[in-house]
């Protein structure tokens, strides 16, 4: 092995994401509602998957993915923390996602959710790229490929 | 009939919720939001484990249960129906839930959720009992187990 | 009963929702939160403006209407209240609504919100008839005055 | 009446709060949901009355204070736009805040929210202090009085 070769595996990129809490994303027991983090993690896909894609010209996939799977695991619970700082930001929670599988028509993307740098919940989701006019799902572009592929994890593979 | 299909273990009891759906839950996409099916399920979880156990004089799992984990599966989108009856009720979707696994402390729910009539997702969600007190996982009570075990899937098997 | 008294002016029709109640509509304080019941005033303008007025042949609301001003008074808290009945059925409100002014090109719905049949809430919406082609306000058609006219109280008068 | 006096009745000072929007406050119309501004207006007072306030001392606030009202008019859509900046952060916009009328025993916050910089939405709330153990209103303390009084506009009188 060259170490070329070893140089053409660097470890995934992951896509960092500061996501704002809302002390309405609190239910009645005072902590994030368990079924908010859906919420989050879209917001943290959202921003990779519309907004940095549209940065870099990559319409395809807010024009059309559709989520066939979500998992969720819950860690330790996140609060509304009050003051934290001392001044009236609002807390927010860092989410890191990266590619954990790429193949021909699916993806799966995986996620790791910090409060205050306390791991509090992980989650995946599958997702398939939609053909919106033929109602059908599609393969990946080759472009979508390229922007996800810094995000994949080397051991992910990738199938065409 | 005969004994040994007696003792063919009854099929388990699905607990079955109608859920009102809102035209809040649709996202821009005008589907109702993947995230918000889970949202969909607490309220099948709720009228179960809060007010049909405290109908039967349960309270402890209102008290305190955990989430520890959630799957859902994606099968269909489902819309906000205008005027499907001819009449101005809200949509409903049907949600049926039975448990598909018992442990000493911890239990795992199973859903389906149907959109007129067609499944349109599935999901399973691993709870764990709660000590708010001592703020710790303590086991499920016998009270408890009762009243999960006719929802419990005789292959489920159940382990003290 | 003389014939004058039955031309003073018949009382307006109210249109009657009721809206079930989600346990995620609660918030950190226990109660139903407050920019929540303008989701469940919403729900049962829709229930009005969207599906009972399709099922009368009027797709036009659906089509474009925007809401230019709220008003919401808070009476008394609304709860979660868990097996009020003893069974498991989600708890529901009351919602009545009416039409406050019916005028060109605008109209007011008044709104009351009753919880156990108390008076918790009262609204007001100001809506805006809106044509999405021309992106710019439109006047009222006649046949959304007639499907709007029998929940006009009488004193609300009617300009055109 | 001395000239330092009138100096001594400087212009209100606004609050400013910048709020994070996120994709699924966008409703089926593809704008940011009418109901969903009073959520965004609710955060700002969070970021005013509860932690900001705490920052300085004053957690009455955070204890109770029950909403009596609330008015919003809507001036423009607002919408999730999408790489706005050529980056990836998630859209804001900004609220400025400010004390309408602080009397005894309940005061009127009123608000303007900009998006990119135009007037978007006007609104104002009511609210009351409220003493949880007894259950009742009750009269803002001077504590909190010298806290909104920075944000009173002067013609806004105050009455004891």
């Amino acid at each position: 092995m060259t170490s070329s070769e070893t140089a053409a595996a660097p470890a995934a990129v992951r896509y960092t994401y500061h996501c704002t809490l809302r002390w309405s994303d609190l239910d009645a027991f005072g902590h994030v509602n368990n079924a908010r983090f859906l919420t989050l993690y879209e917001e943290a896909r959202v921003a990779l998957m519309f907004t940095a894609a549209r940065a870099r010209g990559l319409t395809s996939f807010a024009e059309g993915v559709v989520i066939a799977r979500h998992e969720v695991d819950y860690l330790r619970p996140v609060d509304y923390a009050l003051g934290g700082d001392g001044g009236d930001a609002a807390p927010t929670v860092r989410i890191e996602m990266w590619v954990e599988e790429l193949r021909a028509s699916r993806f799966t993307l995986g996620y790791e959710l910090f409060d205050a740098g306390a791991l509090a919940s992980r989650a995946r989701s599958v997702l398939v790229p939609f053909d919106l006019r033929r109602q059908a799902p599609r393969r990946l572009t080759e472009q979508e490929r390229e922007f996800l592929r810094p995000y994949a994890a080397p051991q992910a593979g990738e199938r065409a």
